[in-house]
């Protein structure tokens, strides 16, 4: 990752993020851990793929090749 | 996988997981052992994919490069 | 793999297992031999993805990267 | 990445490019932060998939191996 | 691949062999030449992927990463 | 790139190319510039893919992991 | 490639081979260039996947990791 998206990452560290996964599912939760592959560690995390039907899911590890893009909280 | 990762699969060692594949389906089970590329094996393991329709697997190997998203038990 | 999985495939040598592929196949057969890659020999094997109409295909030689998930026989 | 595409993306930071994505997503938004391998940091990012019905994702890490193509702005 | 699998391969030489492919297609042919990718040679092949409908394909190299499984002849 | 392959793009450099990408896009434009992994830079481009629908798209830069196959101007 | 696959590229040179591409798309034309990716110069090529409705497409650059297989002429 370049510095920056390693800065963003960090400054959204235990804030609610949103990530876009491959296959469509949009998974939101509380950042909790990352490495440079953008493995992550979520908690309290939900799928809300289905906006009127959110999922809760908890503690969640997504293997970071599914990542297509994350999007930390509005007022970082 | 990182450290925090590495931490939450150790902790789940011996209790049940719920993990998500590519291709949309969904295994329920007793995590067993994994390595760094998130190679499973798992045990009492059932495809849940279809949620009245669970598939009792019994043991299971799961490729890693497979693994979307690892869900630990809640009250970890 | 980890070791554990090595020794579950191990333990699986002349046993029937069963191997679900990428794209949805599920393969029954006796596991005759395997690499790290998870490259696979079995034998007497049939395609039982569509459970009644099985097609028997003999002796295989599997692709390792298609491999989603392999589950030995119940009593090991 | 050649120069010439290093050089295209140099003199579209801070500016509006439109970034299509593997499986159909296009996202437009302020070119923050690159890096060799086409991971990008974006600001003000909206998905604009569907033209008539954008939404807003503001700050946006996008994982550099679903990027298909990157259009810088037209007066560059 | 091991050594059993190069083993089948070897003893398959000039034989006919099933080949099923990524995506769906099947074929049918004399195999003559192979390397450790899968990559392969078949002689006087056939696409039977509508077995009702065969195309003849005569000799083809095919790029082991499309390979899923192959089967060789029944009476080795 | 083969040396041929080099030569061609070479040639092609300011000229109008057709370039297939995975997914079904057709893209028309001018190569501005190319490196060893096809990722291409190019002008005056359009999304060519519904023809009776070009949409203009100016300067792209194309990640070289989706190009298909690139078509170079007839008269070369 | 295997020497034999080689042999029969270098055989196939300068005479008309048919293509088959991931997704489907099936391209004729004579075979100008290879290099050891399968990455291939084509002249004089069609997009021949609808039979009854081939498409000139002259010259051609296929990038490599697209080819399912490749058939040399009958006659070789």
């Amino acid at each position: 990752m370049s510095e920056m998206a390693t800065k963003i990452f960090e400054e959204s560290l235990n804030k609610v993020v949103l990530v876009q996964l491959k296959g469509g599912k949009t998974i939101r939760g509380k950042l909790y851990s990352f490495d440079q592959h953008m493995n992550l560690v979520m908690e309290d995390a939900e799928d809300i793929t289905e906006s009127e039907n959110a999922k809760k899911l908890g503690t969640l590890v997504v293997r970071g090749d599914n990542v297509v893009l994350i999007s930390p909280p509005p007022n970082r």
